[in-house]
């Protein structure tokens, strides 16, 4: 690609992202969504899911990091595990880091997502073959209806509440979730931002409060989505997300991180305060 | 404004920021620099200095909070408050909220900024007329070698370390700001971005540990930087940023914080591991 290519990432009608293209490496439409694999100059290899970023090489750590460790921390003893959505494989890759891990189920909506992965963007998509992950290409939201195990941790992994994860952020597939979770799990999902749509975390976290006794948001600082300050909300039947987290855990561990570490794990439930403000009475942070 | 007017900044050669602009409200070239004031659809009136955005109405309350309130919530008793730069006045106006502050004097190079902001951008600018600043329109290189006043807190609101801030990122300039504060002062500075540039953030912190016995970085999410994830330095003679912060003195100031809160402040210093690592060895954060 010789001429001067860039990709835009649009805000409402008030704000894009723009980004520097080098090759456009895959470009499909599935039933779902279109999807897009491009290199960049910057940011390394990044998806697209309808025009979205969702991943890049330079800065997946921070939001693969965020949305496992943080439970799976949290959880004294996470065995099993399901994600829903997730198709770069970055959060399984992270999930089954942890030595008490048997196994990681994935309900991945669109083979086209995890196909483009495997073969362009192996960083993310590297573990996704590994024995530990049974990888389901299906819809998560009939899964979780329909599924009679039991999970310690669920992480959904998804896109934006528009396309194919609307219904990831309604209250019959957070009741589903409370139902296939064991009696001390935790949910964590994709929480937004409070910068530019308070009004989808207030709406996602109004659901998990009808389901659990607890919830909560935690912030981790995302380079490439609009804003900078990303979300996940983290939804419990037991546990709260600092006083039950054993720091030590964490050294014990062994593992490296290049975002995760266990200052970080609490400093990341202090919010600024406008987004206190917005959330209150819906979260349980302090 | 009847056309699609969007103004964009770069960075590097590989991102841009794009912003919907209602009416450009003022553009000019001082000595120092371009200067000007957009209204702009989503995020109110923005200050761009050199084509960077400074300062919008929608997010300077995140940038001013955390300039101000984390050194004199850490200082037992700010009387004397120094300010070089922040020409928009957000500062200032964040300063003259604590009740112990008797002066705060402001030294900004650039009238042309001030007196932009004044007319375009009361919301910042509103407290440069109050009787406890003192605006002074002059070099701060300059000022803090000749000044004979002492100050317990100093802050350096600059722009990034191109064009006339330049100086304000050399060991001179912070060895006569050491010998201008008290013998517990702080200084705080623009601290850049870990993800973009840890370049600059290294060469600061290396300045600031050649003159200081105690350097710091602490993090908070800028909605219209590049990265979001913004950083100030916080280097002090005496006190430690959390272990002699009172939170006690938030609560009993009265005051009210669209950002800063007593669990915001020690959080902001649990900084992501990669940028734990690039600073190992030049900050004191743990």
């Amino acid at each position: 690609m010789h001429s001067d290519l860039w990709l835009e990432e649009k805000f409402s009608d008030f704000l894009g992202l723009r980004f520097k293209v080098e090759n456009v490496l895959f470009s499909g439409k599935s039933e779902f969504q279109t999807v897009d694999v491009v290199e960049t100059k910057g940011h390394g290899k990044m998806l697209l899911n309808d025009g979205l970023v969702m991943v890049t090489e330079r800065d997946e750590f921070a939001y693969h990091d965020m949305i496992a460790h943080v439970p799976l921390f949290v959880h004294p003893n996470p065995k099993n595990v399901l994600v829903i959505g997730g198709g770069d494989g970055g959060t399984a890759r992270e999930v089954i880091r942890h030595s008490s891990v048997v196994q990681c189920t994935m309900v991945e909506i669109d083979a086209m997502v995890v196909d483009a992965c495997k073969q362009h963007i192996p960083q993310t998509a590297k573990e996704l073959e590994n024995p530990k992950v049974n990888l389901i290409i299906g819809d998560g939201v009939k899964f979780v209806k329909e599924t009679t195990e039991k999970f310690d941790v669920i992480i959904v992994d998804s896109t934006d509440p528009i396309g194919p994860a609307q219904p990831l952020f309604g209250e019959e597939f957070y009741q589903d979730v409370f139902n296939c979770l064991t009696e001390d799990g935790i949910v964590v999902s994709q929480g937004e931002s409070s910068w530019y749509a308070m009004d989808i975390q207030q709406s996602l976290l109004k659901v998990l409060n009808k389901v659990f006794p607890q919830s909560y948001l935690y912030s981790f600082s995302n380079l490439t989505y609009p804003g900078g300050l990303w979300s996940f909300t983290f939804a419990s039947k037991r546990y709260h997300p600092i006083n039950d987290f054993q720091a030590q855990r964490v050294s014990d561990s062994g593992l490296e991180f290049d975002y995760y570490n266990q200052q970080l794990h609490s400093a990341a439930f202090a919010l600024p305060s406008f987004a206190k403000k917005g959330l209150k009475g819906l979260i349980d942070n302090d």
